[in-house]
């Protein structure tokens, strides 16, 4: 049980750079491998002395970026199994994941964009895997650390019947919908244009706050889970998401200046948001963004509703995820998991775990 | 990946015949083995092609049975690896799993002895493991299938500081305090003593409703995972664990005849808990049965406690559980898992998920 295992490690951000302090109680041991390995000069690794440095300058990666097909190349030539985290969100490594699986090389990842693209691209993913004898562990693709992923594959492992999933997924619009519409104030009289900005403020939303108000990270994540349970979900656009982005204003670009004219506009919406608030309200609920999949019906839907004010939806609280599982042995009540599902930390320790599963399944 | 590892099951009530229903999909082959496997006259095993009997058939395992020892010997006498699913709740033989272990057999199993009685055990058990490169799953000794064990084991893996674990760990006591005092209607006039039999006539209590009452079946579970989050708790019965036996009641032996006196009698101190009802309800709150582990104070305790009505653990439904795990990365708002944490189908979920990743590290 002792085998080196060699890892390749891609991203520096938020995550990347949590995950290498998660590794740091094992630094890795530099190689003297015999055959010697390819020239320094074609190898993509950044020295094993100057590993810590490496989140200070991401320049050390982004410089010389080789094809996906010639970091595998150099995995692949390590004298052992090794592994790839991609700790990026980038969607082009992601399309190339097959190439790394096929040569054997193992995928711990929080990035999304894999498993949530076009179906062919997930199930290419899984028969490389198989091809390749290599492992995919992607906890921290949805709820950031929190045991999603893996309670929804042993369910299915050990032959559940999940037939629904329901949740918030985003902790960006669970903090927004928290504040904007909170369970014992609802006349609080918050503007919703007030708490995106607080939010953006913040540092809760995405540098553009409609990557998040436009439902598409939900989508993914629901993809996912959607295809882990058996539906064949064509894309992350195949089902209906509700955007949060007045119509009027889908046509700003994606520019500083569209963000910006997309801010000081979208306070001129705030009375739509008011009237679903206070629609809610009139029935004793709360409105929360939320995604669910029915499998028996195999619909899988993104968008608002109205939760009951003592539901566990309504109750949640900052900007804290909830999931629940309705199956078949665990009856009418859920098995939930709740609790932070976004941050550099939580997100990391998903991929941190995953790893080590890794690890210990190729030793 | 496709070494053939050997599976031996011991115990075949309720969760030991779930476990062999779920196991069902995946039935073991016959063993031809060269050299052949020790005389079948002494082997303990239930030939493949019966093992669905087995459950309808219980004296197939208790007749002739053998003694650890020997049953170790028979299973690391196997041609590959070997894992004993222990579906027992017998002290004995979770007390020799480091003879399996040093064997290198692997052990799974829901079975809390071996794991929450004297510290010396548990040092033992895993020495053991660590000696004979063999590997130990518990996840349903704590909240049967939900993800408890595993994501504590996590937590501390990935580096991340436990400070606080708090929860309802008994299917038993969840029912009884959310039928005795539930949220919405604490004047709905319900005496203790009814709730307790009316629970033990659907079958939610132990046959002795004693075995609930007394803690310790919570202690055990604290037990657990305190030593997982970094305690050294040298039994279960070390730290102040409340009995919700009367005093005057725990004279009485545990005979049938015993039960029976204790379930006549134990309406004389209703007084007592529908004033501790009273009590909290006065400060608007619910009274609970909880366990907790406090990591930096080094405290352990399971008690009644009170909590406020619109709290996570105040609105538990039915027999669920629900566990919160407070840590530095996850700040003040905890990691919480809930749901139903007892019962055959669900227990059995967390051996036959726990047996998979076995067996996929052991290929």
């Amino acid at each position: 049980m002792s085998a080196p295992v060699f890892l390749g490690v891609i991203g520096v951000g938020g995550v990347g750079t949590a995950f290498l302090h998660q590794l740091a109680p094992h630094p890795p041991r530099p190689l003297h491998s015999n055959p010697p390995l390819p020239d320094p000069a074609y190898s993509p690794s950044i020295p094993a002395a100057e590993w810590k440095t490496a989140s200070a300058t991401p320049s050390l990666t982004k410089s010389g970026a080789l094809s996906a097909e010639e970091i595998a190349n150099y995995l692949s030539s390590a004298p052992g199994r090794s592994i790839l985290v991609d700790n990026t969100s980038d969607p082009a490594l992601a399309a190339s994941y097959p190439v790394f699986l096929r040569k054997g090389i193992s995928i711990v990842t929080p990035n999304k964009k894999g498993f949530s693209s076009d179906l062919s691209l997930w199930k290419d993913i899984f028969a490389s895997a198989a091809q390749g004898n290599a492992l995919v562990y992607h906890e921290s693709t949805v709820g950031a650390g929190l045991p999603v992923i893996s309670t929804l594959r042993d369910l299915v492992a050990t032959g559940d019947e999940v037939t629904r999933i329901e949740g918030v997924f985003s902790g960006t619009l669970s903090f927004l919908f928290n504040t904007f519409a909170p369970v014992g104030g609802a006349c609080a009289g918050r503007k919703w244009s007030e708490v995106v900005a607080e939010a953006k403020e913040l540092g809760y939303t995405e540098p553009d706050p409609r990557d998040d108000l436009n439902g598409m990270d939900v989508a993914r994540k629901l993809t996912i889970l959607a295809r882990i349970a058996g539906l064949e979900v064509q894309a992350p656009d195949a089902f209906p998401v509700e955007s949060l982005i007045p119509e009027e204003l889908r046509g700003l670009d994606g520019s500083a200046e569209g963000v910006k004219t997309f801010m000081q506009r979208l306070g001129e919406f705030d009375g739509q948001m008011t009237e679903i608030k206070e629609s809610a309200e009139k029935e004793g609920k709360v409105v929360r963004y939320v995604g669910s999949v029915d499998v028996e019906k195999k619909e899988v839907r993104v968008g608002l509703q109205r939760f009951d004010k003592d539901s566990a939806i309504a109750g949640l609280k900052g900007s804290d995820n909830i999931i629940s599982f309705y199956t078949k042995r665990y009856g009418s009540n859920p098995l939930i998991v709740q609790g932070a599902g976004a941050g550099g930390d939580v997100t990391a320790m998903g991929v941190s775990a995953d790893l080590i599963k890794v690890v210990q399944r190729l030793q």
